[in-house]
């Protein structure tokens, strides 16, 4: 596995209109791109900070998992994705090492890269994200 | 506010030892420093990840601020720090933006940086540090 930085963190809100508003004129931070992901029954919206990525997450659906996630927890950090080199292969090593995957092999996210999750279970609470263009 | 990276991102684990081991072993990141901060009860583990740092929080105290967390929502993503120039001044303008504070000056955190959170309430339940030289 060969991770070279955070690719983004997922953060879950409940309006996103709300938010954008909160991460650009606190935080002087700027939106760049809004993308819906009806796959995932989200509306992202995405920040550049230095290297990594503020990917903010509405649920378009009370039954996908945002909705669901922010019933059980409330709006805040969702997910923690990093940037390696090749997707399926990370994947699979994790799987070698113990870890248990929510996708044995790499779907599309947003903006179009390889993506795959590891079980919260097994990476100690953290829901994890491998994310790359391979 | 002059945010220029994700600083850090703050993980509570229940467990260093067994944390360290997964971030080492299946991630294959580099646990480069272990610091006890007395007054946060807490020990901390740091990762370097791009420009970013990973700080695992392990509770030295079941009523400290990490323990109580643990208890609550279990092990999982804490904090989000931003870099920023000044953390004072930081502080200053978004409590002029009508973020609740909860460092209203900065304070001294892990490796001796200034740093100062915002209250989760305000901050659409993501608990946000800004963290700094001066």
């Amino acid at each position: 596995m060969n991770i070279t930085h955070i690719e983004h963190i997922g953060i879950a809100v409940e309006d996103m209109d709300e938010a954008i508003a909160y991460y650009e004129n606190v935080l002087g931070l700027k939106c760049y791109a809004i993308e819906e992901v009806p796959d995932q029954k989200v509306k992202t919206a995405f920040f550049m900070v230095g290297q990594t990525k503020i990917e903010l997450l509405e649920s378009t659906d009370p039954e996908g998992p945002i909705g669901k996630h922010i019933e059980k927890r409330g709006p805040g950090l969702h997910h923690l994705a990093f940037a390696v080199g090749d997707v399926a292969q990370s994947l699979e090593e994790a799987e070698d090492k113990g870890m248990r995957l929510i996708d044995k092999t790499p779907r599309k996210g947003a903006e179009g890269l390889n993506i795959g999750f590891l079980h919260p279970k097994s990476t100690l609470g953290v829901l994890t994200e491998f994310c790359g263009k391979k």
